[in-house]
């Protein structure tokens, strides 16, 4: 993996502060904290960071709203590995977040971080009342049961059962791609982007949460398992559908290419600074987990 | 139960129109709706909207923060039912929502749920954005990890163990304590309560919560199974600490009175046309389910 445009050890450091400053149950915070510091590349956080900043603005502004989009997306994990769910064991090479903490703490955790989130954005001292609503107002329908909740949803149903291209991508538009979405909207906003800017960062975004999506797909197949820290495969173990299944492998990595041109054409078009925002796409194009 | 301040049928109109309005899976529209009409008091969105109407504002100010703050509630229970935490199949007397729908749409019509209510909030057309993002801040306060979460938490972890008083008081006052408060407190703010005002409608929802809880308690005890809709005596049954245990059932009683008699007391002292609250007030002191 490339160096990160961003410094992850600042957003870690906000993440456990965040935690540290809770009053509340030691196991809620200890669970809220595990899943938080587990690891993950960060990449939400990072999107909207550096869109901030390659619209000029100060390094840091809009870290709270960056470290709650971390936080809504760790409490979909630890409430995607529960066992009505995936049931998975491991994440990131460690054990989920109900195999330590019991899973009535795990699901409690998980409303803990999603709850948190907006109060988070809703008490970020960078940003004005009116932009915090947006923000909010954007959040709340990227993640719920218009946004994340509804991939969720549409993929529990599309298991064992064979997908058309178009049904995998609203899975995939809704399951990852509105929260990846909402992270650069959110930068672009916060750093000031104009009409046409927010049309092309949103744009960028679209190409670049497919190209996240078939390169999770491809490294299923082709990722060596220590790295991704789970068991390589499982998606056809467990029959899902993916784009090398719909495409075939070859015609996958095509696709990942085409996305990750377009997506940088796309920034490109802004205008504004996007070296960062450049590596980070390139990094997601080539990660190994 | 006497008749309500305000027109419950009105609320549950407004909770069916905004899931009707999602552009969802039907199962999780579905599922999410189940729970929103499967009955209930409706004491949340009916305080808040008595409170704003209290203080002299148009009937129907806040009515989607009201219908918010009944969805958050609404996405508790549902997960409190869950076989990894209370484990009910009965909920106001109909199966709970895992046994229709399954635990992982469960789950996910909870997070929706959740999710959705911070949107309705940072869209309720009647309010302006500074007042916007201090319900959101406060809500995020109140049924998050440090209010409604931590209750659950405490209460999980107080099972088949005697409680103190104050430990006992602690658990009430975020599991449902907090969440009570803040539907007085979001009406009041909306209905522009002076700081006096926001101090006496604090006071007052504190000692309603307390009734609130306690009245619970006793009908564990003396309630008929088929008004509340679930298990008569399933407190004692799980070795949960509850006011008459501590108390006596007698003691409880007086308690219940004591701060029925002060959150009227605290009403008085508002100045605010209450007689819609004092009336929500009786009804919690002498409600059969």
């Amino acid at each position: 993996m490339q160096k990160p445009a961003y410094d992850v050890k600042e957003i870690e450091k906000h993440l456990a502060q965040y935690i540290a400053d809770l009053r509340a149950p030691a196991v809620l915070k200890d669970a809220m904290h595990y899943s938080l510091q587990a690891g993950g590349k960060r990449i939400r956080p990072l999107l909207l960071l550096s869109t901030v900043s390659a619209l000029g603005k100060p390094a840091g502004r809009g870290m709270q709203t960056a470290c709650a989009v971390e936080m809504l997306h760790t409490y979909s994990l630890i409430h995607d590995d529960l066992p009505a769910m995936d049931d998975d064991d491991l994440r990131r090479g460690k054990p989920t977040n109900h195999k330590v903490f019991g899973e009535a703490v795990a699901i409690l955790a998980g409303d803990g971080l999603l709850t948190h989130s907006f109060g988070l954005i809703a008490e970020d001292p960078g940003l004005d009342d009116a932009l915090k609503v947006k923000l909010i107002a954007l959040l709340a329908k990227s993640a719920g049961p218009e946004g994340m909740v509804a991939g969720q949803v549409a993929d529990m149903e599309g298991e064992n059962k064979t997908l058309t291209l178009e049904e995998l991508q609203y899975i995939h538009a809704h399951k990852t791609g509105k929260l990846l979405r909402f992270s650069v909207l959110a930068g672009a906003m916060i750093g000031g982007a104009s009409t046409e800017q927010l049309e092309k960062f949103g744009q960028f975004a679209d190409h670049l949460g497919l190209a996240f999506q078939i390169r999770d797909d491809i490294l299923d197949i082709e990722g060596e398992q220590e790295k991704i820290g789970k068991r390589v495969g499982s998606d056809e173990s467990r029959h899902k559908s993916t784009y090398p299944a719909l495409l075939t492998l070859e015609g996958a990595k095509q696709e990942l290419r085409r996305h990750t041109r377009l997506a940088k054409q796309c920034l490109a078009e802004t205008g504004a600074e996007t070296g960062a925002l450049m590596e980070l796409t390139g990094m997601i194009e080539t990660r190994d987990h």
